[in-house]
């Protein structure tokens, strides 16, 4: 029989679907949140996001500080909404007085959201989502705080109650250790009652419908049954290491890569430290040498699979992802790949030098001192 | 590192994607159609169909047999489209009459599409597709003709091209085999030339940058990957027995559903055979029992997947699928469990006539006779 | 790095070793036996056994009613073992009185041991162990009592401890549920006083360095990682059904099985019903008919994989399999099989009778009444 | 239904196993040895090697120049084989000279066999077999050649056919790419000749019946399917690589290794370069550390899978294994593994220089030039 033709829909898939709803609430580290699945991917978190949300005409603040940030707004924009972009050079933060600003200015309180990243995924810096809470509250603004934490849940600490955020989106695909497939949403009550009077056109992405359906254990539309199945897998191995845990695992192990980029004479794209993404590193390609064509022989040679330059840094940088399930011995393979590969492309670097200062603060930093245990 | 970061991006998937697009192209049976892969379900892919094709205040003719295409109808209203809703019977198939006569009454050409499904998987009925185009054809009509074939591409015989559709739209949980997760669509060029000027709001639905980036072997979001892989597969298994054997495998098991049916003295919700649907059978749950108690209960004692009965024949009728890898004799088992659980529920049917009928109706059908070979 | 170099030697796969050897234990129902795993196959559990209890020159009492009990016996005597062979027709079990009286005639207890079959999977016919038991304990005899339990373990009940067996051997391909390519074996502390003086030349069999290694979580041997693992599994699996219930239900799938054939006219190869094997069913094949023609065309015509007849019946029998993960409709799609190929192959059945008679019994006996939970 | 009860016996798996004994045969670069696979391991192919081509009250010469040849010159004796031993220092290879002259020595050709491992996987060393079977030549002796190539095959040159072995013995685990649980032999026409007459007892192992029940696709026995159906992917891996590329990966990596431990100031056991294996490579613990207790600390702090030291090493050597499909980065992320492990141990090394070795060899041995294509 075709088990596909209604096995989204017994009492088996409406236990399952509860425990991963509930699991996904301790990620977000929400209880008021509520947590919604669709088959889709980041980008379709965006439209969810701003479809269930606002309303054609409807004005928001889009902070840009890179790539995805900038496809976040124009994901807005293409539903009719007017979006005030706070644009921040790529490599830096968004930076919370400039949104206080913008949201003191914004005296006849147009504004109905702010849309931002935690982590911009194309440079490789965190913004601080609790300041931008922060100048929202001290603006004294009620706007919606609509966070993308693509490639920052589960990964780096991201609290959606106590930053009071309104929607954090996200897909499988990064700190969940998952194929790609699927958006992935938390949404507050107040965003919830936002959706009642939002007019944005919207039928597959409606929340009003899954929220019904999921309180019996169903969707209104068929969902990514196999993802579901691997998400109870990811949240398991997240719960077996602890939230916390796997924050400070990110974060030794970004620091490492840092390390070994710097030891390398290598320059990191993100100047300030406490902007620093701890889930990847955006490397600045040296003067004369083109990004793109080095990642293409990187590619070639050792199969190394490194992140491209976008948008306005496109062919100037390349970038090292080092979240999910690495471990120190990945990581330190793949630095060795980068290695190899800038010198055999022809950039000058001293072999050995980056690895030897990741292993040095690797041992340094490691759990239970020298002889650290798991 | 994290594959997941790009392996969406490398020459190996570049070339993955090229072929998975021919092979679909194939099933589809169309040479001048091209496909789009979203991640999503066929509701996304609904949704896909309108937003890309339609504007606001357009009107359409939209074609409801069923639950299905009624939600295919609410896709194009929840987007400002006014549907004219052609409403036939639950168990009938559109008739092409019936088109043909609402089109010509169209004297200002103000319908810009047909809306219909090429198999009603409520009700487990047919339509004539080709006879669709006819009746647009008659008409001289130019409205586009949308078609819904979730539930029949790659199980029963659809031409993509030689019925000139102009969409076509699935997902890879029925025919393909696969996990749900996908939309899936067919388009021609004239729907191409329509999405230029069609004004729905969009953006991760949009066609123009899936074009455009999957020339380059990528994809303007994160692609559903392990269905791409997965899709791989199973092209590689219709094509192994190919696309016509698929379709009388399909026919003839359904056919030994519909017999077994009729021998336990149950009635079919489908009246007329040429409207018989090959992937699934609707039964008439006889009177004074509840089909969606008898499915519980069915569920509850052999874990037997039905389907339900929804919209209009809800609790009225249960639906036997019968589509994808099924053969013959997990088809017999199925039905076993059909005959028990009715029984046990109740309702007095002779045990084994049903299986009987069927078994009988596969020895005279055996490929190669009575002794028939694989 | 080569996981497989040293994998199996390290804290992780001592903990895995420790929780599997002990859910065999439970298996067994022994707190007594010590198991043991090699590499290997039934036939290699045979060699394990016979060349660490036995030395060349011995004599033993072999219980040969099929093809595999002989080929026990076969192995003993490979390894200079004399076989006093206690024969009985195919299709019947063991005399336990037999037994009682070739024990009792060997005044000078020569025989060192009973090899016997607990279910011969030849003919689908169960030997009284606890029977055979009391007569080895009525004889006064020391002999070791040498079970082997294939195609029974974790399908039939099977008491270790409470029948004191000796050595019970098996394979994971029949009640665990895994791949074949494992000998496993319980050993009593009297076979392990055995096996001290035992000179059969062993060095890949021998119990002694497996037990020494164990104990430290290692083997003497590179294991069958893999199986380990999947052992781990299939018993969560037994233990989460409860043992009493899977043999429950091996019972009533195997008496479903046997009133099919009845039912179809055709005769089963056990005649006593207190040695139906619930295992697997031999049936005979009708006179002018050759079972290994007809199980070509089963196999041809609808990939129904059946048993063929060994030894003296090779030719007259077939048989059906129904252990392991089987349920109520995997075996009615087997028996419909069986019905429609029987048919194709001009063998005169009715068509649906076996399977009512099935589904009726079935229904009768179905857990919690006719309205059966699971 | 039971499909292990009977899957080893269709017409697709007699398909399989003729592909896949094919296939061996091209890694043994042999047409006129016979390919023979058990449920087994190593330990098994030894005992399988043993009693089917000797008898006991044989005398053979066993090579031992290490932990596994002593082990397989035990199996012998455990048969009742009378083993001359040639022994040789742990980190030497056997010397064909030495075998030379005990051949001439034995002027009643009383020895049947020479005992010999192409690659010693306790120590890291590789013998010469050509030389082996050129001393064989010279001294004119018709002592049957036995070669253990467990380490070897399909990581390192080894042909069969060429340096006329008469036996080859190996398990899936190592350069086949598997999990372990099987034996694998190849056997020459005058090894089969040798079995004819061999009295050893055996019935599992027995080749006899292995031969027979082969050629019309079956066993004597249950195979260990899982590993046949491996056996095909890994036999198209290494066929798609191309066996001398296969090799030469596997001689780069090594010598990289090698590279690595010298600059870290470490010895390798083996000091003849052309004795260095290519698979394994042993290096001598530092003065005043138990390479035990490193072990114990390199898995506990870094998961690192490196080998023990056994026999007269043990305590005194660690084992870096590099076979099968490693690639680069995975050799350096292991490499820089065992350079923090040994820090965090207090092994005093300067942390990257081994690394920058590596990759200097690396890059200077990339296929195709510095821009290294694969």
């Amino acid at each position: 029989m075709s088990q596909s033709l209604i096995d989204h829909r017994g009492p088996q898939f409406a236990q399952l679907l509860k425990e991963v709803l509930a699991g996904l609430q301790r990620v977000f580290q929400t209880s008021t949140g509520e947590v919604i699945l669709n088959p889709g991917s980041g980008t379709g978190a965006w439209e969810s996001c701003v479809v269930n949300t606002l309303s054609p005409g409807d004005r928001v603040l889009g902070c840009v500080n890179g790539h995805f940030s900038a496809r976040f707004c124009d994901t807005a924009s293409a539903h009719g909404i007017e979006v005030q972009r706070l644009e921040v050079p790529y490599g830096a933060a968004v930076s919370a007085d400039l949104v206080e600003t913008q949201l003191r200015a914004d005296t006849q309180r147009q504004l109905k959201a702010v849309l931002v990243l935690h982590n911009e995924t194309s440079t490789g810096v965190v913004t601080d989502i609790a300041a931008i809470r922060r100048a929202l509250d001290r603006a004294d603004h009620p706007a919606l705080l609509l966070v993308d934490v693509v490639s920052s849940l589960a990964s780096m600490d991201f609290r959606f109650d106590e930053w009071r955020v309104d929607v954090a989106l996200t897909g499988p695909q990064k700190g969940l250790m998952l194929p790609p497939g699927m958006a992935i949403l938390a949404v507050s009550p107040k965003a919830l009652k936002a959706n009642q009077s939002a007019r944005c056109a919207r039928y597959f992405w409606d929340w009003a419908p899954v929220f019904e359906r999921n309180a019996r254990g169903e969707f209104p539309y068929t969902p990514a049954t196999a993802l579901i199945f691997g998400l109870k897998e990811s949240l398991a191995m997240l719960e077996e290491e602890g939230l916390t845990n796997v924050f400070s695992r990110h974060a030794r192990l970004a620091e490492a890569c840092r390390r070994a980029v710097k030891a390398a004479g290598l320059q990191l794209l993100t100047r300030r430290s406490e902007e620093f993404s701890n889930t990847l590193t955006a490397v600045c390609m040296p003067e004369g040498f083109d990004s793109d064509a080095y990642l293409a022989h990187a590619e070639r040679t050792l199969e190394l699979p490194l992140g491209p330059g976008l948008g306005e840094v496109k062919g100037k940088i390349f970038r090292i992802g080092h979240l999910g399930s690495l471990n120190e011995l990945e990581l330190l393979g793949a630095l060795a790949g980068v290695e190899m590969t800038l010198t055999s492309f022809g950039v000058p670097i001293p072999l050995g030098a980056g690895l030897a200062a990741a292993e040095t603060y690797l041992l340094q930093t490691a759990p239970g001192g020298l002889g650290h245990g798991r």
